[in-house]
């Protein structure tokens, strides 16, 4: 800290000058010792300088009223939810979250370092300190077509931001414990920072190997049992609850029944849309869930601050005590987490401002690039007859590998109301390259859907009952350069443009949701069933790492197989 | 980790290749669960590489006993029971300590950087993983004469030395909460390592000013009250049990009667004789009394293990779980801690063998450089009559503060048997100086005490009932270069020669034990209370931040008053 700013800090401990603002009379969570003690909290230019008897220019009566530390989100992806980073930031921040950990993956795998940039800078002003791992999988797997390709090299410009942490989450556990040497440049780069994980049930002989690769954390952890396998090999565990990945109820659980010491666990969101967040809360959602499963309200607080914030290395947040930056959430009752107020760096959170939407860099938006594409290359063939298909499941998005006959030798693949085309057309580098698919599951009748979010590599992913409306829903996200899309009878019924990126919208969330949730009831009404969300469950078809089938630009690739299936 | 020996070890860990040890079927203490669980540890090249159930080249059977992590003291300095580093470092890991953190202050006052050198190649090659602290406070005080100054700028070089973790106890606090600028310079320097306290009961205020400079630990909180507002401050009270300040069961009862949560506590020993260390044990004894008052020994087990590593950010000690080091203490009872056997780096430390005693570099030796010094320079005058006295109290280093008039008018102050003169001579740089007191409720009759250990400056300190006497001991010393003299009856009883730096002897610990013994016996006899360490009580009589009043080269100095007296 700056000699000046600390003399004039402790200048208001010592009681020798009075603070600019004291919360008076709150009942404080103090993290390292669980207990509440009644006194005030000095805070000196968003600095906490002094807890216990204090006199204030401004004052603020928190008499009856519970003061805790900001909450923080040990693992997020900002562009899941389609609006620009400081707006999800921000929504987020009322909800008390003020401190968020971000892995920029998507933007990465679009527009390399840019879209990591395009993530901080964004967030670089908001109500809530944003930090950064580097995304250690761009792209996720080698058979990918994405945008770009991050290596170690062009990490090294971040080591010494103050705002990225480490490494983010490692995906690819087989090139860490078969020892790729790329993968371990990476790690070595990250040494003397935080290495995220994303270890899925591993074998126990796997999961120790990986962990001694310097990974330290997991978020992907659905159940008890493997939450402790994680835990003894020292991992911190990041319980995950969003939008899609519910596992606190499960581990939370178990930590209650089982009386097992909560330091090593935190919270996150992981994927948590802009409408969840403002229906039921952020971070401080898991907190009071946690509670609602049996958790000591201190403990569960403690999972989504101090734990955290060990866990990250941060010195200066995660408690409400001297010398910890003044990120602070008023309770009005401790076992609800009833949030009346947020503070960040001392100053309340506005509930009700409009929130500011960023320009976006030119460089950013128009990344759509398609090379040929026209009905033809929709054309599905085999020799024998037989087709791989790719078989949805509602409520899942995992798949399951069928092998179907559809004649007696060669023939032509033509959609129908069951079985029906899935294509995914590169969309970074005019490659050309269009992998087309037979999809049963998805039910859509008379139309198609496109999206130019196809995780990880976010390629043009469409389906639909017939060419026509397929190429036509292509042509649409070419033309808006990204988007959602909907084609009923041969016309586009409407599309959610995504101009940054191809991930999100600059239009405002509130727009968006409007737009969304219009296109959603016309999906359903389509004949899409009512257990599946038409674009992000269409969005993960292409994720080459979920089991048990793909579509990718390449064709349809068979992950449990590890290889491309052929006809 | 390079990369060829992550592949190497990962084939034992994956079950593709045989483990160099495998200690069988343990009782495994899991410090991140809190479990104990059955299971093999396989090792290779010193590290731990897969729990559960491995085959090994070599295998140790551990049947019915129970293995936790080797124990870290988490503060001590190694000059201070008068053995080479490495000859304590290698006892006390036949305890189960296998990690040092060490502040060299008592080298860096006589010999500075050279010093700190002295102790870091030292204990390079001991059983044990020993880490440095920057000693930040060389000297004491302004008023101290020692034999080095060390500023940040000295320090800068350490920075990137693997084994330096950060800044000595800051015992200075009057300079830290003033913001004075050499102070936080040194505190700025290391902002990104630990920066370790000493704050022995600060007022609330200034305790809070003082974490507000980044310290965050402290070591001689004595009581449980104290603790908890160190607690609830965010530091980590490393709870001190050693030869002489002994605060454990204070801290502990009250932890236990309090059900408090453990993390941020550690164990330390700060100064503990080699005797004491034989006789009882090192960090091993505090588990062991800490489990003795009430805690549960995996509680114990943690504040020496994990909890120190977090602290200190080891990130591959502390624990037994994939990737840390083999640093291992086999127990045969859990609640007793009765050690069977300790591993470093996968090998058994051997309890028998006999321990190197290292060179010490030439440079470190014949620092007693004292200027005049005669008879005359112990003259004691007073105008009026009136003398301050320094009264010593049994079983305690602090004294009080008394005035005594020992005539009317003008006096020259003779020796008695209930006050004597003791005297420190400036011994670094020739300086000539010399500082005369007065002393009561030590009791040596006919003969005189004298030692070149005196903390933290190190001069040589003398008492005597008579100024023969006296000038022989402090002539004997200056001969030996550094030491204990007793001098009886005008003639040299016995001398334990320190030719280290004067605080070290390199005789071996065995032949210095039998010779002090004696030595503290002859003492004893001469007169010297049963409740006082004739040494050690007086090589604290020099120490200017200790209360009430003490001796120094300048004169008598009233701590309090923070002034010289004047007669």
């Amino acid at each position: 800290m700056d000699l000046k700013v600390y003399r004039e800090h402790t200048k208001v401990t010592r009681r020798f000058k009075e603070a600019e603002l004291v919360l008076k009379n709150a009942k404080i969570i103090n993290v390292f010792t669980n207990e509440i003690i009644t006194g005030d909290i000095a805070i000196e230019d968003g600095m906490i300088v002094g807890i216990g008897n204090y006199e204030g220019k401004q004052e603020h009566d928190m008499t009856g009223k519970y003061v805790c530390p900001g909450f923080i989100d040990s693992h997020l992806h900002l562009e899941s939810t389609l609006v620009t980073p400081k707006e999800l930031v921000t929504v987020a921040s009322r909800h008390g979250t003020t401190t968020f950990i971000v892995d920029p993956h998507e933007s990465a795998n679009v527009s390399g370092l840019a879209g990591i940039n395009y993530i901080l800078d964004q967030t670089e002003d908001a109500s809530a300190n944003v930090f950064v791992m580097m995304p250690s999988c761009v792209p996720a797997t080698s058979i990918d077509d994405n945008g770009c390709t991050l290596t170690a090299e062009d990490m090294t410009q971040y080591l010494d931001n103050e705002r990225v942490l480490g490494l983010g989450e490692v995906m690819d556990y087989i090139s860490v414990v078969n020892a790729d040497p790329g993968m371990h440049r990476k790690l070595d780069l990250f040494k003397d920072k935080v290495r995220d994980g994303h270890a899925p049930f591993l074998a126990e002989e796997d999961l120790q190997a990986y962990v001694m690769a310097g990974i330290s954390t997991d978020h992907e952890c659905s159940d008890f049992q493997y939450a402790m396998r994680e835990r003894r090999n020292g991992m911190t565990v990041l319980i995950r609850e969003g939008s899609a990945a519910k596992n606190l109820e499960a581990i939370v659980k178990g930590i209650v029944e089982n009386n097992i010491p909560v330091e090593g666990f935190c919270f996150c969101t992981d994927d948590k849309h802009i409408e969840d967040i403002e229906r039921e809360g952020h971070i401080d959602y898991n907190v009071r869930k946690a509670i609602e499963l049996g958790m000591n309200p201190v403990s569960a607080i403690k999972m989504a601050t101090i734990y955290p914030a060990i866990c990250y290395g941060f010195h200066n947040l995660g408690a409400v005590a001297p010398g910890y930056q003044a990120d602070l959430v008023v309770l009005n009752d401790l076992n609800k987490i009833s949030i009346e107020n947020v503070y960040y760096k001392g100053e309340v959170i506005e509930q009700e401002e409009e929130i500011e939407i960023k320009k976006c860099p030119d460089e950013l938006k128009n990344t759509v690039h398609v090379g040929k594409f026209s009905k033809n290359d929709l054309q599905l063939e085999s020799p024998t007859g037989y087709f791989p298909v790719i078989e949805m499941q509602e409520g899942q998005i995992t798949t399951k590998k069928q092998i179907k006959k559809f004649s007696r030798g060669k023939c032509l693949f033509l959609s129908n109301a069951q079985y029906q085309k899935i294509a995914v057309i590169e969309r970074h580098k005019s490659t050309g390259k269009t992998g087309v698919g037979i999809v049963s599951g998805f039910g859509i009748q008379k139309g198609a859907i496109a999206s130019s979010v196809s995780h990880d590599s976010h390629n043009i992913i469409v389906i639909g009952d017939n060419d026509e409306d397929m190429v036509l829903a292509v042509q649409e996200l070419i033309r808006t350069q990204g988007g959602y899309t909907i084609v009923a009878d041969h016309k586009i019924f409407d599309t959610l443009e995504l101009p940054v990126m191809g991930l999100m919208s600059d239009a405002g969330y509130q727009y968006n949701n409007h737009k969304l949730k219009n296109m959603i009831n016309k999906a359903h009404e389509m004949g899409v069933g009512r257990g599946i969300d038409p674009f992000i469950t269409l969005s993960f078809m292409a994720l080459p790492v979920i089991p048990e089938v793909r579509i990718t630009p390449r064709g349809v690739y068979d992950v449990l197989g590890g290889e491309f299936c052929s006809y």
